[in-house]
């Protein structure tokens, strides 16, 4: 499983405020707690900021958390200029947070991707917006998977989000879902599936509960990314868990090896 | 989910004290408890006295416990003269633990099932022992569920238990038994499923990670009885937020309801 630490993000007040005031230290310190918590990479948004100031602020927010931790990022931006600016900084193999079957996002997204080898978190949906149905959500997610390869993405490098919908609002798509993603494995081998854990929750009380229950049947299903907040260690405690069981952790060991970490402990 | 409470069980130190001094307030207090936090039955075992001891214990344990709450009880023995000493006492539909494809325990326990209407746990094993693979675990549930339906046991009364090998000794076995649990309900419409949910995890570390992943996992399944620890309500919310994610419960009521009886909070 692949985790990605979603916390330097300006929807979070103290996060907006050390990025508006280009604060090192706080950010390094934040990418610092992250990747000790366990994360693998994590994501950079700062995407509060006006459309003109985010790219001088992406390129910043990589070098400085790349100055304190080793991992590679996760760019989050829906804007090209703010990607664009970033990669340029970027030592390593970026992630690249998002593409889309949007026709326009796609076109001009599509050659930062190829430009730096990136993988690239790909959402399922096109300019109809977030699919209305299962076969919807199942055309779309071929089509823009289909279209990648054809472009030269290497499968291995494509994260496919299937844009979870909220459990409150949108119960009975949460099992079409799931059953989505088994289906698109098995039509593109190697495709990785990435998602956020939040949305699930949203409009409903203790929502970590409602997380960390996805979560597990999300593992189930064959998602082997995830961003998430790693300081939530009951969560990803549970994934390695849900691993082990599904038969993805061979001997336990990871879950073991997480064990010794001290990383299983609440 | 039926949640039947585990912790009235002899193999606890303080509950064997109990039982053998007759502690009535003790067993009380345990029982109150036990349904205070969320169980709708309580399992009763006080399967480590002498056989010769057992059916007057759990005659006793029955009517303390149902003079202190008013559940039903699921009493808890291998021993056909124990279940019979506590279900001439007990008052309600009992449930009965357990049942086997074992031949000379169906013969015996089939007549209580019958004379007190019980429910009754059946665990899926016979005189060979428990399957040994997913086909032989098939058709071991398949002949026991059919015997009990040509017994003349309503459907609804027979909760079978898969009986879930240790992660740690047979990880492939757990998929297999998720996926059987699948296959059985499609077969039997109307058939509950019933786990305890700790021996998963035997021989791990922080082994309630592994529970807990796995009872949600299990309530995918189609899972739809416990017995497990009623004081675990980290458990418990999985259990209430799986059941919401996996469509059986209607616009979340169930988890609203438990969130506004204080149930979610850890």
């Amino acid at each position: 499983m692949l985790i990605i630490g979603e916390k330097i993000n300006t929807t979070r007040k103290s996060m907006e405020r050390a990025v508006r005031e280009r604060d090192e230290d706080l950010i390094r310190e934040e990418a610092r707690r992250q990747v000790e918590a366990g994360a693998h990479t994590l994501d950079l948004n700062c995407g509060t900021l006006p459309a003109e100031a985010e790219p001088e602020a992406l390129a910043w927010l990589v070098r400085t958390v790349q100055s304190a931790v080793a991992q590679p990022m996760c760019l989050d931006s829906p804007h090209p200029a703010a990607l664009a600016s970033g990669l340029a900084v970027h030592e390593g193999k970026p992630m690249i947070n998002s593409i889309s079957g949007e026709r326009a996002r796609y076109g001009q997204v599509l050659p930062l991707v190829k430009q730096y080898r990136a993988a690239v978190v790909a959402l399922g949906m096109d300019d109809r917006g977030i699919p209305q149905d299962r076969q919807q959500a199942l055309d779309v997610g071929q089509k823009l998977v289909s279209d990648l390869l054809s472009d030269g993405i290497p499968v291995d490098d494509i994260y496919f989000d299937p844009l979870v919908r909220s459990l409150a609002t949108h119960q009975g798509t949460v099992i079409e879902t799931l059953d989505g993603m088994r289906e698109l494995a098995s039509r593109f081998k190697g495709l990785h599936f990435v998602s956020g854990i939040s949305n699930i929750s949203f409009g409903l009380p203790e929502r970590r509960h409602i997380n960390r229950a996805f979560v597990v049947l999300s593992v189930a299903s064959g998602l082997d990314a995830v961003i998430v907040d790693p300081f939530d260690k009951t969560l990803l405690a549970l994934i390695y868990a849900a691993e082990a069981l599904t038969n993805r952790d061979r001997f336990c060991l990871k879950y073991i090896e997480a064990y010794r970490q001290g990383r299983l402990k609440p």
